[in-house]
């Protein structure tokens, strides 16, 4: 037969035993984090219903939906967590002990066109609250994504967080710009996300198209690209609706993170909008100061999101921390960790005479929870040695006629070369 | 809008908090089981290359792929991972270290009929030797399947190993009766896999049908259903050819597993032989020794696999192992571990003048490891207790007004009802 393809398919990944320890690496940070925050894990099926993410606000992640029909059933690759989230919410939500702390860590699909650095499949740290309307649970969010970048070595001045009101915005725009028209808010968003990627004049152009969703007059679309130039928060304020509610919210989230001493990391930034349609207040997006990737993790409030599906309304907030953009962040920074394999000892029995005893060695090894290779063919000692120190074993034992006439075992710490007998334990005869 | 349907996609599960914490408890002993043992975690891609899965021997396992045509791409979830780990052994043959000990915990999807205790997708414990072509490498495995019996707290009665020999079988039954058509052996073990399942008559009709890819006379048929009666070393030897290899590689992996304590545990039974094409020699199945689930783990060597998929041939033994059946029995046993969730702390700020010091208190807990949940919203102090020993807290951090004044948290251990005062830290200013 001819070879077969011996890559994964294009744009995924396979992760050979170093790949899989730094995944592992990042997983158990995450992990730690969110249970240092009193965060519960969970998971849904990667394989879900497409109708849960089938929205009508030209949203990208719905074009670049893996989906399928398959025996009658309209199924996807899930893209995102969020909407299995609320799904499970929704089916317990009579039963549930609220406000609910819900992390996860999916692997998320999504088919896109493949440019460097960019991938069909990635893992994504999923933190949520559901059930607490007040910016304090967007402070604690906010403060664990930071928590798990000072746990991976970042410095302060590595990353920025970028946050909006999408409230505010909407607030704004419908005063000055949107009248009856507050159905032009989502797709709008949809259309400024875009901004660092297509440029103002693109943005200008589509919000202004006579055939779109948002069909604003030319110099209004002019006015809101100006509008997104907004930075920090005393701008904010001058160019806020009087009374604002949104800035209201804004203004305590700053005094949250001030407490938590990590305002310095955070700017408001009235561009940031996150291209999904479901955010209806704070959303964030933080970057690394060089500038250079995309968002290392980005969230927001999604108040509608369950009423959307049918549901009871549920206020909530959440981000996703994706495992590519801060793989490449820590490359760059020189913080990914060198995780080389460990193995406390390699067994090497001579033949087959000396096999069961180095049997019941392993597993007396084993029993007192060192990680042991018993080797498994025949090969010379010098041979043994070699593969051992390659393996990166702390020590091997070698069991040869000599030692087991002696009931020992030679013991080799290949560190430093010491080498000294140990007494076997007896076989299970 | 109509509320969504909440279920997960029909045969999948959604993992809320208590299932994960049983997931977890399940994936850590294996993962420290395969650690002892020297082996490494690698992973795949859940979606593959469809072609990996299509094999042409009748087998279950193809007819029930989830596979789909997606951008000219035929995709398929990943129904098992050992094609997966063939090709990636054979994407690195050249530069890995032999033999290669690798392990990996994926989720595989099989569309099959619901019925009880089956599902959709399941996770799956692999356990694989590459390049080993003795049978030392399958008394590695089996002892490793045991190994993590044990510490589940299965007794040494609770689980039969059931071994067999491809190569016995296939000795015999082209001396007896396949003479010049050795293509009919593949077929011919995916049939006789059935038979627990749908009787000897049943079999007996597949391997004589006229128009099958078997076509035994049918006092053949009667035969070899007879043959797969053998049970025990003892009768193997009588039964197997003059000479056999495949019966000295038997006699050896029992003396292997005499000298790891199990062979008790493990009996030769000539009817076991999986229902995959690609196994080459030793094959086995571990039941509940109360026989009324399906198989626990499975597995065999596979030596031809990756020369059917075009590369150099590599010898390979491995193992699968569900966490569907184990479950099932640990629950029959009363073996399902009680995990409650954990948490350390609940803090409770009375209103927004103690909230800046309680985050600081949060932060201090936090950075000693501690699990913390910081109460985000309002509530009266009873309810807040209340609500902390519902969350199986251990304590519980009140910050009022009076606490504030003098600069510490009253602290209550849930447990004891003991309660005590305990200074806070500085905020960040």
């Amino acid at each position: 037969m001819a070879k077969i393809n011996t890559q994964p398919p294009r744009g995924t990944r396979d992760f050979f035993p170093e790949d899989l320890r730094l995944r592992t690496w990042l997983f158990d940070i995450w992990r730690e984090t969110a249970r240092r925050f009193g965060f519960e894990e969970v998971d849904a099926p990667i394989l879900e219903h497409a109708e849960l993410y089938m929205r009508k606000a030209g949203e990208e992640i719905v074009d670049q939906l893996y989906h399928f029909e398959l025996h009658d059933r309209h199924l996807a690759l899930r893209s995102e967590f969020t909407p299995s989230l609320a799904r499970m919410v929704m089916a317990r939500q009579g039963a549930l002990r609220w406000p609910i702390r819900w992390f996860g860590i999916p692997q998320c699909w999504r088919y896109e066109r493949m440019t460097r650095g960019r991938r069909r499949e990635h893992y994504q740290w999923n933190m949520d609250v559901w059930g607490e309307p007040g910016v304090a649970a967007e402070a604690e969010l906010i403060n664990a994504a930071f928590s798990a970048m000072d746990a991976m070595g970042l410095g302060a001045g590595d990353v920025r967080m970028r946050v909006n009101s999408r409230a505010l915005l909407e607030e704004t725009l419908r005063e000055r710009f949107l009248g009856d028209r507050p159905e032009a808010f989502e797709p709008l968003c949809v259309v400024i996300d875009k901004l660092d990627k297509i440029g103002a004049d693109a943005v200008v152009d589509q919000l202004a198209d006579p055939d779109g969703a948002i069909r604003l007059p030319k110099p209004d679309a002019l006015d809101v690209v100006a509008l997104l130039q907004v930075g920090g928060l005393e701008e904010a304020r001058k160019s806020a609706p009087a009374g604002s509610a949104a800035l209201a919210d804004l203004e305590r989230l700053f005094a949250l993170l001030e407490a938590y001493d990590i305002a310095d990391r955070v700017v408001f930034d009235a561009s940031v909008v996150r291209g999904l349609a479901y955010y209806t207040g704070i959303v964030f997006e933080a970057f690394d100061t060089g500038g250079k990737l995309r968002a290392v993790c980005g969230g927001g409030r999604y108040d509608r999101l369950i009423e959307s599906l049918g549901g009871k309304p549920v206020s909530a907030v959440g981000f996703g921390f994706g495992d590519a953009v801060i793989a490449e962040l820590l490359d760059e920074k020189g913080l990914l960790p060198e995780l080389p394999r460990t193995l406390d000892a390699v067994i090497f029995p001579f033949g087959d005479a000396e096999r069961p005893r180095a049997q019941a060695l392993a597993s007396s090894l084993r029993r007192s929870g060192q990680s042991v290779e018993l080797v498994l063919g025949q090969m010379k000692p010098k041979r043994a040695l070699a593969d051992a120190d390659r393996a990166g074993a702390e020590r091997i034992y070698l069991i040869g006629p000599d030692e087991l006439s002696r009931g020992v075992a030679r013991v080799r710490e290949l560190r430093t070369g010491e080498e000294r007998d140990e007494p076997l334990p007896e076989g299970p005869a």
